[in-house]
Order: structure tokens, then sequence, then C-alpha cells
């Protein structure tokens, strides 16, 4: 699970108009060494590449996931689906890792966000749960 | 964390074009049982509200959280925007359980799906890390 203190932040994003892929995951209990692996490879990938703004992350303990990366246009979504690498992993993905998924193309129109100013700081613990 | 036996399983939408609520957030280390009470209640509301097209949600045990909710318009999300008890634990999720959340509201243009038919079954028990 990483460094246990750290705490992650969320994925800072331009103004809209811009893109996002929302990929909805359930992980079968097989190769979690195969699939962390290529987890981190396809996540240091795709921010190498053109268009490329963000990811924000995330799997829960009953093994369903959900990753939503940000992307400049549908052009560069495009051009990483075809990433020959990404290709080879994908056909992985579907022979291992994932017993369903979900992949959406959005186009992001309105955002919003928060970040706490004051007020009880949050506990740089893990939560307990 | 529920019965962790039971898999969880991911939203089945319509063909697009739909539209889609993104919410990541951090959670405060504050009022677990609050947080618990009032998600489920707001997941509950939300799936009797017109236009309402189901929901993918996730936490980690980070803290980080992703909710991806859908729905058949965008006067829909508004709606569900604007109702009163909504209105109110927004409020509450700032003051006491989000350090941090982005909200995004997205139009679904394209969709891809995958359910493993065949090969070795997913675990029924959750996954070990």
């Amino acid at each position: 699970m990483g460094d246990p203190v750290k705490r992650t932040e969320l994925a800072t994003t331009p103004e809209p108009p811009y893109f996002a892929v929302i990929f909805a995951s359930v992980r079968t209990a097989q190769d979690d060494e195969g699939y962390a692996a290529a987890a981190d490879r396809m996540a240091q990938l795709a921010s190498e590449q053109p268009g490329y703004l963000g990811v924000d992350s995330v799997r829960g303990m009953d093994g369903v996931g959900i990753t939503v990366s940000y992307w400049s246009s549908e052009a560069s979504i495009a051009a990483w689906r075809r990433h020959a690498e990404h290709t080879i992993l994908r056909e992985q993905g579907r022979k291992s890792w994932y017993s369903q998924y979900e992949l959406r193309v959005a186009r992001i129109d309105r955002a919003y966000g928060f970040v706490r100013q004051s007020g009880p700081a949050p506990d740089p613990a893990p939560l307990d749960r």
C-alpha cells in the first residue's frame, strides 16, 4: 500500500473543458504482484503521454477499483489507447487480472473543488478501518 | 465494510450518451459513524431521484475515495444538487468529513465493458491486501 503516513492528494486539473477516462473494475484474486507491477508501469507510461493531465485512482478491499485519468483532448486518449505496451497489458488484464470492467470516455464540462483551510487537520495516520 | 463474502458488481448503464458526476475525495479521520450513515442515506436518496442510472463507489485504506454516479440528463444532476437534504449534507461534508474533494460533471460519449465468461473464477473472499 506504499508509505502509510503519506496522504494521497487528488489530481489537479485545469479549467474545463477537458476529457476523462473512467475505468471501473473488479479484480480477480490472481497474480497480485504482476498486476501491481503492471499498474505502476501503466501509471508511469500514461503520465508521459502528450495530453495527460493527471489521475485519481482507488481500489477497495472488496477488489473494486475506480481509476479516472484526465486528458486534454479526445485525440490524446485515442493515442494512449493505441500505445503498444498499453494494448498488450489490456489483453493481460482480460486474461488474468479483471473479472469485470467498464471503461467510459467522458467530456468534463464543469468542476468544483474544496480544500480544507481551517478546523481540525486531517489525521496523518491511515484511517483505521 | 459490509458482508465480506459478497462481490460488489459494477453499475450497469445504458448506451451513451448519458451523464456522470465524478466525486473524488479525501476523508478526514473524524466522525466515521456519522459519515457512514450519511453516505448510506445519500446513496439511497440518489437512487430514488428521476434520471438516476446507477453508481460505482470505492474508498481506499488511505482515505481517498471515488464515487461516480450516472444520470440520464444534466437536468437530473442539477435537480439532485438542489435536493434539500443533499444540500445540508454537503455542508456537513465540508465541515467535518472531507479534507479535500473535487466534483466533476461529465458527459459520457463512449463506453466499453468486459465481463469474464470463462477461465478462473474470481475468489469470493476479499483480496488479502
